[in-house]
This record gives C-alpha cells, structure tokens and sequence, in this order.
C-alpha cells in the first residue's frame, strides 16, 4: 500500500465544500442572512449554560427533549390535514447530512442502489459513495421539473432502497407536485424502497405548495428530512432532523453512533425553538426577495428556474467560471455550481442583493457576460 | 424488501450503547464524576453567546481556531521529549467515535482489514461493520496485556490497513509499553499500514508510562486519538481528535461531511480547554481513588486488573448479571461488558465509591457474590 493507505476510490478526490472566502457579500451556501438576535443569543448561552454545568455526562442519546420541540414544530405543518407528528417519528443528527448517511448506512450498502434525479444536491452520491451504496441518476426535464413517469419507469427497473428527493431542489429551486411524492411513494412502497423528501429548504414554498409531512399517515415508507441550518438561520449549530415510521427510526438507532448528538448541541436547538417565530420572521422577507431578483434577472435577459428556496439559479453563460470571478473582484461571491452555464445566488439582505444587482450590471458589460447561444449543444 | 429495508446485517442487531438509568450512582460510562465549575460554564456560555450571534452562518471546516489550542495542549506531553504537535498534525470530529469512524471510511473498507486484541473496546468491531471493512481479533494474555510478539505476528499474517490499539485499553485498564507500541508501528509501516493508539483514557496513566505522541515524529503511520469526555469531563460535548501525519488528514477530509463540527461546539471545546487546570485538576484525586479501589477489591478476594485509566476490572463472578443487578438494587450502577465473569466499574467520586464498596460488601455476603471457581473453564 502507498503511504497513506487511503481506499482507491477515493485516491486524488477533493474534499467537498465551497470554498470559504472572505468577501463582503456572501451568497454562495444559502445561509440566511440574518442572524439570531441579542435576545436569542442569550437563551441560547443561558440553555448551554445550564447544560454545562454537567457536561462532564454524557449526552441524552434519545434526545427525548429536542424529539419533542421538534415535533411540536413540525406539526404546524399537519395541523391542518388533521393529525400532529409525534417525537418517535422525529430523529436528529449533525446536520441533515448526517441525517442521510445514516438513512444509507441502514438502509443503503453493498447490493444497493440509491437515487435521485439531476441536476440535484451534489453531496448526495458522496453519501453513497461513503456507504458502498450503487448510485443511480435519473434526469429532469429541461426546466428542471421532474417527470413523473420518467421517475418511476426507473424507480420500478433499479428498485432502489432509497431515492432521495429534494423539495425545493438544490440547486435548481424546484419544488415537486404533492401528487408526484405520491406516485413515487407508492412506486417505491411496492417493493419495499424507502422515499426520502429532503425538505431543507420548504420553509421558503411558495403559497399553495404542501409539506411531504401530510402524507406520512398514508406511506410508511416516506421520510422527510428537514434542517435548522436554512429558514432557521441555525447553520453553524449544525442540526438535521427527520419525521418517519418509528420502525425507520429503530433501523438508524442501530447504526447510529452512540451520543451523537451532544448536549451543547440539544442545548442550542432547543433554545433556538423557543424563539422560532423571531428566527422564521425573516422568512417573508427573504421570499419577496428572491421573487424580486427572479423578475430582475429575466428583465436582464438571462434565464432563471422557478424558485420555492431561497437561491435562485441563473445563466447561462459562456463561461460561467469567468462570470463567477468577475463578481467576486466586485467583492460578491455566488455559487458556481449545477448544470455548465448556470450559477446560484443565495438571497440575502435588500443590500446584499443590490450589491449583487449591481455586480452583476457591470459584469454583463464585459466579455464576462457574454450568455449562451441557445443553439450551444451543452453537457447537463 | 420487507419494511423497512434494514441491510440484512443489520437486521435484529440491538444499538450500541449502556443502558441509561436514573441511579444514585452511576458508574457504569467511565465519565468524570466531577462537573465543570460555575465560572468554566460561565466561560463556555460566554462563548457560546459569541457564536450564536452568527449562527446563520456556517462553522469553519477546518475549525482552526479549535485545533490551535489541541495542538498546545498535546505539546504539554511532547516538550520533555523537545518538539511541539502542530495544528497541522491535528483533527477533531464529534467525540473520538466519529474520529475513528472517519479513519475507517478513507483507509477501512471493502477488500481491507482492521483488527484489535480482546478483550477491548466494543465499539470497534461496529466501526469496521459500518464501513464493509473485515473485522480481524486477536487476544490479549490471561493478564489482559499485549504479547507483542503474537501481535506483530497476526499482523503480518493479516496485514490489516487499520490496527485499532487503545492505551489504556477499555475495559481493561492496561496500558501498552513504549516498545510495544514502536514494534506494532515498524510492523504496520512495514506494508503501508496505519496504527491508531487510542488514547482516551490515557491522563489518567500511572506515573513513568509515556504518551504514544512521542513516538510521531520517527513513524509516520501512526496515529494518536484523545478525547474530551474523560479527563477533559465534557462528555456532554461531544469532542474527540487525533494528532497524525497531515497527509492522513488529507485523507480525512475527503470523507468527513462538510461542516461536520458545530460553531457551538468549536466554541464550547475552545472554553474548556482554556479551563484545563481546572478540569483536569481531578486526575491526581481519581488515579488515587482507583489505586484504593484496587487494593480494596483485592483485599475481598477479587481479581482485579491493573488499571492505567479511571476504571477498574473486577471479578470473577459466577453469575456477573445476578452482580451486576444486585447492585443496581443498592443505588449503584456498574457496567456488564468484558470477558465472562468481570465487570467494570467507573472512579467516582470518594462518597460514591463508598457507596460501592458498601453495596459490594452486601451483595458479595449473598449468592449473587459467588466468584467462580478458578477451574472453571470460562469463554474469554
């Protein structure tokens, strides 16, 4: 073996990440831009101090506390179907990424296959990859919707165990029909695969569009993960979470590693609960902003996909690499990511995004801004 | 697939972990029976409150600042032997099971080995388990110590990527010789294979054994794990690391999730460790209660074993439950893990240790005390 003995597939791969610069406008991981206030700030220190005091234990490895907030808030999403998530449907971890290695580690593996439909969250296949799971990628149509019967026509030949479904998508901010969750749902179901909705960014929706979360009593094998890290403005307190069939619960708890969760962590989410409705207040705000950049970029002439998060995706360009580095010399950094030509911009404040505006206005007058032939054949 | 579709290996397997009771004394995790001071938590809180005011955004992946202060802290063990353990040479993950996890998914995997000597750390067969790496035991003496000869000897044989080497082991107490460790090093060096010491309990030592840390700068392959939760008492947060060659790191990071340590955690581990006197200040107060627990457990006619950590080793009983629930009658909680017979009980403090003594006393005065016969046949 070479020195050090790393796994051959794995041998030259860069780690994931964009890159952390220090750049005055930030729009490049669809943080929220508005941090917790100096009220939440203090709940927060107070809950971690009264944790701290017997931090030399180990953490609650049920999370029972945390299970039941979270319950209590997602169930204002079913309130109006008529039933309530319960905390044995709830399950946390570091983030929702650990969230779905532990979906794979269960359930996914060797003799595997996992999904999901490009252009698409591009940690996925890693979580595959890090399980020894097969991985498997459909296509969307062209504006990125996907199609239903393209989905299960494969769904029904690969019979993956686990088809992960983004709802917004990342990076393309496309939000799936209920119906379509449903069809897929029942495709997965009639062999005994797992459907997991990966709702990170659902608190952004547009009006009309449900939550997944209505039809866990009609299909058990439906998961739909959520994340503090978005809406909740809780990215660095790394807290993922899922609502599920206990069973599907007990089937993690295996894999899990023991304490994962510590109690600083369960300390800081709890807190941030309580002051859910200052956290989620900017929510209205940072739609109506991103609503407002979609109608700007289309009056620049560029193309835009319909957006239910809180990025926007945008082009195409002939070099969006170039593009990508113009505006950051005008102190914006986006996300160069998603389908060649195409990049992301996270929504921030109305001064991040007039910032942005204006890059962008200068950045189109230059070679930098030369857009696509709609004619160019371009690789998806 | 039956529902839900747990991998087959996994089906029927119970989680890893103690049971979690709600008992007077709690010796049963090895934790610090000492809690943090007022003004430690006052210091996390403090800092915890500094991060939380930019939650919104996400920690820093190479959580710098973090590894700055381990890396001065590991070189209070290196100084005496004249060189310093870089930030470079250091890494931090949610509690030295993630470590050791991360370590298994870049070198472990299908086609590699790992392997230990038992009885040891039951958590390590799941590491390997949960990354489809084939898991090799080989055993440790009558006395729990290491034949180093038979050692190098299966490791030749096995040639595994990953030797998993704790000093002091768990449940045992024993601490591995220098030599031993500088042998196993040019054994798995040999072939380009890693040897993780892991030292998680390893400040409690008893005077003249050395850290595993020396040995860095002469092999390349090996790498040292520490933790917060014994010594450090913050179980609760969840914080365990490694000194190794940066190119193992390298390694890591392709495998680590993004993100994947809190800017809560970041900023509560940063706090403890500016309160190390303080925490540690304990360690001389336990290693003598352990020696007193040890003399006195011999002095009832128990087997105990050499102890180098804040636990002790002690049996051998004809029926360890019938023990074990015995004193969970009496308000003491101990754990039931090691070989057939032994049980394991943490160093709390002197009050709870007299608890212990004098619930031991009771139970070993009724059938549940019975020892085993010396020539009895046991499986080891």
């Amino acid at each position: 073996m070479d020195f050090p003995p790393i796994r051959e597939e794995l041998r030259g791969l860069e780690p994931y990440g964009a890159p952390q610069l220090d750049v005055p406008v930030q729009l490049n991981t669809n943080e929220n831009p508005y941090g917790p206030s100096e009220a939440c700030a203090d709940d927060i220190a107070a809950s971690v101090r009264e944790a701290a005091l017997t931090l030399n234990r180990y953490p609650d490895r049920e999370h029972v506390a945390l299970r039941e907030a979270l319950a209590a808030y997602l169930s204002r999403d079913t309130v109006a179907a008529g039933f309530s998530i319960t905390p044995e449907q709830v399950w946390a971890a570091n983030g929702s990424n650990e969230v779905m290695l532990q979906l794979l580690q269960a359930f996914g593996g060797p003799g595997r296959t996992a999904c999901s439909f490009a252009p698409t969250y591009s940690m996925y296949p890693e979580y595959a990859r890090d399980t020894l799971t097969r991985w498997v990628t459909g296509h969307r149509a062209e504006d990125f919707s996907l199609d239903v019967d393209a989905a299960r026509e494969l769904i029904e030949a690969e019979q993956p165990s686990v088809v992960l479904l983004p709802s917004p998508n990342n990076p393309t901010g496309t939000a799936l029909p209920p119906d379509a969750i449903e069809v897929l749902c029942k495709a997965t179901g009639a062999y005994g695969g797992l459907l997991v909705v990966d709702e990170a960014y659902t608190e952004f929706r547009r009006e009309g569009t449900p939550s997944a979360l209505e039809l866990l009593p009609t299909h058990r094998n439906l998961v739909v993960s959520r994340t503090m890290s978005k809406a909740f403005a809780l990215a660095g307190g790394r807290l993922g979470y899922l609502a599920a069939d206990p069973a599907i619960l007990d089937a993690i708890r295996v894999v899990r590693l023991p304490y994962h969760l510590s109690s600083v962590t369960q300390a800081a989410a709890l807190a941030a609960l309580r002051h859910a409705p200052e956290l989620l207040g900017k929510v209205d705000d940072l739609r109506r902003e991103r609503d407002d950049v979609v109608t700007w970029l289309r009056a620049q002439g560029l193309e835009v996909a319909d957006s239910d998060a809180n990025f926007v995706l945008y082009g195409r360009f002939e070099d969006r690499h170039a593009h990508w580095e113009a505006l950051l010399a005008h102190g914006v950094l986006v996300r160069e990511v998603g389908p060649a030509g195409w990049l992301r911009v996270s929504i921030g404040t109305p001064e991040e995004m007039a910032a942005f505006r204006d890059a962008t206005t200068a950045v189109l007058a230059t070679p930098a801004g030369t857009l696509m032939d709609p004619a160019t054949e371009e690789d998806a």
